[in-house]
């Protein structure tokens, strides 16, 4: 079995105003030396195959197709075996 | 200049109705080999500071009384060195 982690970034053009919404915070409370902090979206899909191949194909259409507004984000993606034990 | 990369997690033992919505439209799509979908923050905060250990403290700080819902959330982070010109 294998694990797809999937990073779904804004571009780096784009403006986070979640993310500005906690410098901000940040800012407020104290914390002065915080200069910039960027939200983004981190997946992991665990698959049943083991074909490493498919499932990169997979997951390229999944971000494409889904997960990812080709507009304002960009994806990167790492397939990795799935180590049950490890993860929580 | 450090960077702090944090993912903020639901835990293991709580629904993640997001993750199961899109495991849920993947298998309508015809990926039957999706097994569980999970979706967290990622989270990428700059600091002009480069005491890491201070830095390090107030990562964890932050993600205590900000970032994460500790009854729901965990959080893990790494403090990298900022390099600009390879992040986008």
């Amino acid at each position: 079995m294998l694990k797809a982690k999937i990073y779904v970034k804004l571009k780096a053009s784009v403006l986070d105003p979640q993310g500005k919404a906690v410098t901000n915070s940040l800012h407020n409370l104290g914390f002065t030396d915080v200069l910039e902090t960027r939200i983004s979206k981190y997946i992991e899909m665990n698959f049943t195959s083991d074909d490493r191949e498919k499932v990169s194909q997979e997951v390229e259409y999944i971000c494409n197709s889904l997960l990812a507004n080709p507009n304002t984000e960009v994806y990167q993606y790492e397939i990795v075996p799935l180590e049950q034990n490890l993860e929580n």
